[in-house]
């Protein structure tokens, strides 16, 4: 592959000249009251893929947008230096969430304006952060390539879409139709936050889930627990007994082989998260806790990014009114949840539940499993060279080197890129955690969309290499 | 004490030349409307009472409707032999439950029958079992000895309600304004079953309960399970353990002090209640079950009747609802209810439950307890003079040998009685269990009225000695 001679520095120099214009543009598209979910307001997300699309087009992509059975799509291509450069596609969504209660913002959320709070710029608006300010950074620093260099340093196509606010219906078949069209080497996915105001971060990692719904069944019919109490099986005993059985007292999950495959955090991982100075206690604390309650020995951090899971998420059976009723229900069920790290095969976790669950109803009890989705984790190894890439390029831009983190939680975009296209994601985004997504007062660090951009036109750069 | 001089026999023979008179004063009875639960039969309930109060008087009982704030009480009294004479109090209920679904009655529920169903003359009617042919064996059986003797073998007082089928509001106020007027050396209670039709029975014992919910507080907010999990306290797995280690392999309770006081039921019982021919497997094979789940190596009866429990009668928490939610809830709670047998404290059962709840929670979960009513066993000794006599009289008078069994359930009325009034209930009825109480076609077997009445006056005569 040729080494494409498209110098960084005088990119980034051509984005601190532009910031004025970039606000401007951002504030185009944020005006465009596009809330996916209000059908109130079809033309206006219509109105976002247009100003979109066309705006990619004046930078030379080839782009369209595409209708759907609900809000349409922006898809736009761009060469890059050569036919083999890296291929990156880049993911974001120009719809936003609704607004109300209005009274509770300082100004009309679709009249975005800097303002300066408590010593830091911001930018405040509906989507400011969540995503149009985030997707825009990426379109900045492309554009800056163009106008510095009249190319871009890998080949991009970009996927912007309008429903991911009101749950993506038309998200998966339009990745299937359209597979070949939008592969790519990796998918850059800018919907995320920093680790912290000084820290960019990678979520290079997101754990996999199985759920499951168990109901045991006892006696054909409620019993009264005077008559049959002590004699009849009470669906409730067996029930807590299965799920009390899943932990050993060190918080290790006893389903037999729901280890196999998993292996340790490397050392080196472990420091660099102990070095984001997250403290049990810190995290914790905010949700009213004060000790770990996973497996004996491991960090907050490592429990929930990076080893995997049995949760009870759910319980019912027998009475649950106010007051009292003496009875053996029939009947007792509940829905549990194991949330996978790489190396645990989705089928075998269910397949081993469902023996275990097995093993421990009574001969003339039984019980039935209802299936509610199941997914694997989806890992970019921490020395991948995208992420070995992305690191270097935000640890440039920023005071405080990269964070490779992982994600408790599941990204649906994520699961559907990998299965539907067998491509990889890179979650990077700079949100922070106070921009209040989703909330009245919506606001963007000018910082986060300035440096953004500046940090895009790095990964770019240091993908060109890979 | 001077032993009465009324004898028995001509008694009988007066009852057996009576019957046809007898069923006539039923028939009167049954065909009044007294379904308690619905105010538009208030008059009708009023009208059974006053038929009842109006009847004893023809005996010969000083005989008083009393007004409550629901339907009215019956309350009668009758000197014995002397004033020393043992003194019973005899308690039954003239409301009957509502007939709908009308239209699968064969007959008027309110037009009373002899029918010969299956070779068995049976009586038809709503009220036929359930309580007026129960409580009008006793009266014939009063009315038998004013005839023969012009005396009863026994001071006998009588209480009739009117709301036992609503939930008896006006019980314990009545019994509370009237403690002294109703206070006897031992309450009869006519409104339960034979063993079967040819075996008559004493419940001797009944459980007691102590009723406790529990609520286990984790987190401040439902969490997210991605986010939180294997890190953040799940209060469905410690209320699961808790639940779980309630019971140990052999099925005994594992409280600490549970057992304190029980005594195991003397041989010559269990090999009485062997005898009853009661398999483990008829049942639990009624209710759809094969193996019984308490206490290892004790028979169902044993279990039901004398040996106390832990039961969970209800459990909630996190998401109960269709589909699934990946939740780890902030609470979770279930009801417990313990039934108690002679030599239990009801406190003290339920303090050392909250010590064993409260020593497993982790420190910065808590949980909070809230108590659904406590009563402790009500036993009559099988060996007591009470018990001797009814079971030496029923046995005379059925073809098998009267069996004293235990009830594992709870009936207020013996403890309130017990409670209020300082007073022992002895519990005999004719029921049968295919008498369809509470449902269309109820009926009451012809045998069990005849039998019954002369039962009763057996059990008067056999009383009038202890």
């Amino acid at each position: 592959m040729t080494k494409p001679a498209l110098s960084l520095e005088p990119v980034l120099d051509a984005l601190d000249s532009a910031v004025d214009d970039s606000i401007e543009r951002l504030f185009s598209l944020l005006r465009i009251r596009s809330i996916s979910t209000d059908p109130a307001y079809k033309d206006d997300c219509r109105a976002a893929a247009n100003w979109l699309a066309g705006d990619l087009a004046s930078i030379g992509f080839d782009a369209s947008v595409r209708d759907t059975d609900g809000h349409p799509m922006v898809v736009a291509h761009h060469d890059g230096p050569s036919a083999d450069a890296p291929h990156v596609l880049f993911y974001g969504h120009y719809d936003v969430q609704p607004v109300d209660p209005l009274d509770l913002w300082h100004d009309d959320p679709f009249d975005p304006r800097v303002k300066t709070i408590g010593g830091t710029d911001v930018i405040s608006a509906r989507g400011a952060s969540d995503d149009k300010g985030q997707l825009m950074t990426f379109v900045e620093a492309c554009r800056a390539y163009k106008a510095v260099h009249g190319a871009l340093p890998c080949r991009v196509s970009i996927l912007f879409e309008g429903e991911e606010e009101s749950g993506s219906p038309s998200l998966k078949p339009f990745l299937k139709a359209n597979a070949d069209e939008l592969k790519a080497d990796v998918a850059l996915v800018c919907d995320t936050s920093m680790w912290n105001a000084e820290t960019p971060s990678i979520s290079g990692s997101l754990r996999g889930l199985v759920g499951e719904e168990i109901t045991i069944h006892a006696a054909d019919r409620d019993l009264h627990s005077g008559y049959f109490g002590g004699a009849a099986a009470n669906p409730l005993h067996i029930l807590s007994a299965v799920l009390a059985a899943m932990h050993d007292e060190t918080g290790r999950v006893t389903i037999p082989h729901f280890y196999d495959g998993v292996e340790e955090v490397p050392a080196q991982q472990l420091e660099s998260w102990k070095a984001l100075g997250m403290t049990d206690e810190a995290f914790l604390g905010e949700i009213g806790l004060k000790h770990p309650s996973g497996e004996r020995g491991r960090s907050v951090l490592e429990l929930t990014w990076a080893r995997p899971t049995a949760e009870v998420n759910g319980m019912i059976g027998g009475y649950t009114g106010e007051g009292f009723k003496t009875v053996i229900p029939a009947k007792a069920s509940a829905k549990v949840s194991f949330r996978l790290v790489a190396g645990q095969d989705p089928q075998a976790i269910r397949d081993n539940f469902r023996a275990f669950v097995r093993a421990r109803i009574p001969g003339d009890c039984s019980v039935e499993f209802a299936e509610h989705g199941a997914g694997p984790a989806n890992i970019l190894a921490a020395d991948s060279p995208a992420v070995l890439a992305a690191k270097a390029a935000l640890s440039d831009e920023w005071p405080m080197p990269a964070a490779v983190i992982g994600m408790g939680g599941s990204i649906p975009i994520v699961g559907d890129f990998k299965r539907m296209l067998g491509m990889d994601s890179l979650l990077v985004g700079f949100a922070l955690s106070d921009d209040r997504i989703h909330s009245p007062n919506e606001k963007y660090n000018l910082a986060s969309f300035t440096k953004g951009q500046r940090s895009w036109a790095r990964i770019l750069d240091a993908l060109a290499s890979t």
